[in-house]
């Protein structure tokens, strides 16, 4: 097989942590399988530089930024490479442009455009284990660039689509996507195998094993992504085409987002246009608005209600208060989305009525509901919301 | 003026020093002068990398280590670029690669073989101020490479002769190249001009301001070299043509090098070549021999004696102890080399005598003398050396 792996900050976070590592891509290519080995920089690093720049400058210039922190992965896959040449292995390690990763120029975040894969396949095709620097490539003019947060993520998926991989691992220190958070049901048991769409609706739900870009990515490219823990041997997650998953169950999982606050609007004023009006303000401002409702009021009046990032409410209430398109503003942080995803909810019905029953059963008022193909998201009160997440759990028999 | 300057790793070894020299660049810049500054790592950084390095492999591939080793200086030219935007200046920051800095494939002690400043000019030519990561090039497959020890003189040096700059100064933590060591003369003055001859003597014989490999390249391409403090605002000392420098001392300084030992062959075995023999054993072996003399004994026998560093004579006694080329074999540590130098004495006669004197009247007994053009080293027991190197200081007036 030709693999595509790639290991996070934690996973090389010192140096017996790297041999670890070398040891791991050792048995992988003893087995007969071609690899590709992306890394990230040893934990620490990377913000030790922000330090550094910040030193100088609160604004540094964002093209020296990338320069400086692209040094993080040069130096784990240089040490990689020589712990695997030791061990007898033949290895080459490769900054960004060596792999041949072409992006765009926005310098912090920019987004790969290209991979020129001859010099891969060249050390491919001579039996070398290739490591990457993840989280960077160049651009048109040769200047560095690095990929945001989560890119050695995106290097590893974007090599495996450009190489054809058979598999790309993502390895961190979980051992995969779990049917909920494990700290709040015990009984949570990992996923084998989850389609791209379901990931990516744990992801944006607060599951923060991958990032949504590299999910997003993986799709796109049709890569077979596999999350799973460098600390033991564990299988892991697959995350694939949902024509790949032969028992889709209805329900995947449960997964809980504390991190929402909810501004509610009664008595919104008469003016036409002016739900827009707020959600485009809003949306100016950078603020993120998760979950709408409207309703008319026993009085008849308009009541509007929507939920912002917690972090977001201080700004979004300014805003409000500033705006007053509403006789009365409430501005709640208590409160929590607890959501239930999965493919097989598209061909069943009556997966919505167990959720609202199971709740009702522990006496969880919900307060907002929003609803997709795959997904079923409950605005509770935060005290509940772990009661709420087991209650689902169970009403779906996802411990089984 | 067009101006290289480079800053070394004590100049740039923590983010205060850091700041620092982006105020004294800043200073240059705003004299109006063109400037590309040439930065080594921060001090401790490299040591630490390799340190990394050999917690894998006691032999990491050269290869890798050119990877790992060059981050560093990446990490300075991004700060002190950042540095120098936040000061309102325009900066960037260049790699080796961007500099245009072509080397050979010898990893770890590549030589340049071609700057390419295309990119450097255009820089230069819009008004911003360059800083080039040092130490480091690619070579002709696109493969990162180190210099080798002193690696960011070079790439300054040689970054001033393909600019053709008016001016390459090197920074350090000593103001520049003293008429001798002041540790040992407190009389001992800073020369303000002196040769490239000179100065390649002054470096071989243990000054270790510059190393020879920049000094050389300085005088093949005919550049202004400057040793100077990053620590303070004296002048420094210029290296240059013997041409540029109107007033000629007899005598620039006074060189000590207690890193020496003797080998004293007597009777030596009476076969011919047998000295041939010898050198040639040791020079295999990588045991660099400096002075030699053979003379015939009272008894007719002949005697061989010749120096090597200090480190080396272990090796050197074994290899001895096992030819077994005389009879009688002593080895000394206790002896230092001190040497006067000065293209002055080309022109004047007498020079010599003058030294012997200066020896003579302190009762201290030359045991080994060599000459060159512009230089007289002198062997004596190690515990006269200081007194020497004062005597001499004084004979030729160098306090002055």
């Amino acid at each position: 097989m030709r693999i595509v792996q790639k290991y996070g900050g934690t996973s090389v976070g010192d140096l017996e942590r790297i041999e670890n590592v070398a040891k791991r891509v050792a048995k992988s290519a003893k087995e007969g399988n071609q690899l590709v080995v992306v890394v990230s920089a040893m934990s620490g690093e990377t913000n030790k530089l922000i330090g550094y720049a910040q030193h100088f400058s609160s604004m540094p210039s964002k093209r020296e930024m990338d320069l400086l922190l692209s040094s993080g992965e040069r130096i784990t896959s240089a040490l990689l490479s020589i712990a695997l040449n030791e061990m007898g292995l033949e290895a080459i390690a490769l900054t960004g442009r060596q792999s041949g990763i072409v992006t765009d120029s926005m310098h912090t975040s920019a987004r790969i455009e290209h991979i020129d894969t001859d010099s891969l396949e060249k050390h491919l095709q001579s039996g070398k284990i290739v490591i990457v620097a993840g989280f960077q490539g160049i651009n048109r003019e040769g200047d560095v660039t690095t990929l945001g947060r989560g890119g050695s993520d995106l290097s590893a998926v974007a090599l495996a689509g450009a190489l054809q991989a058979d598999l790309c691992e993502i390895y961190t220190d979980v051992d995969g996507v779990y049917t909920t958070d494990p700290r709040i049901e015990p009984k949570a048991k990992k996923i084998d195998k989850i389609s791209y769409d379901e990931m990516l609706e744990f992801a944006s739900l607060g599951a923060k094993v991958l990032q949504n870009r590299s999910v997003e990515l993986a799709k796109k490219l049709n890569v077979n992504l596999v999350t799973r823990s460098s600390f033991n041997e564990n299988e892991g997650t697959l995350i694939t085409k949902e024509e790949n998953i032969m028992e889709k169950p209805i329900v995947s999982g449960v997964a809980l987002d504390k991190n929402q606050a909810r501004i509610t609007l009664r008595g919104v004023v008469d003016k036409p246009g002016i739900a827009a009006e707020i959600f485009s303000n809003l949306a100016e401002a950078g603020i993120n608005v998760d979950m709408i409702i409207q309703n008319v009021g026993e009085d008849g009046a308009t009541n509007l209600g929507f939920t912002v990032p917690e972090n977001e409410l201080e700004s979004a209430k300014e805003m409000m208060l500033k705006m007053k398109p509403a006789e009365n503003l409430e501005f709640d942080r208590d409160i929590a989305k607890v959501s239930i995803v999965g493919v097989g909810m598209k061909s069943h019905s009556g997966v919505a009525s167990r959720a609202f029953e199971a709740l009702a059963k522990e006496n969880i008022n919900i307060e907002m509901i929003s609803t997709s193909e795959i997904k079923i998201s409950m605005v509770v009160n935060e005290k509940y919301s772990e009661l709420a997440v087991r209650a689902l759990h169970e009403a779906y028999e996802l411990d089984r």
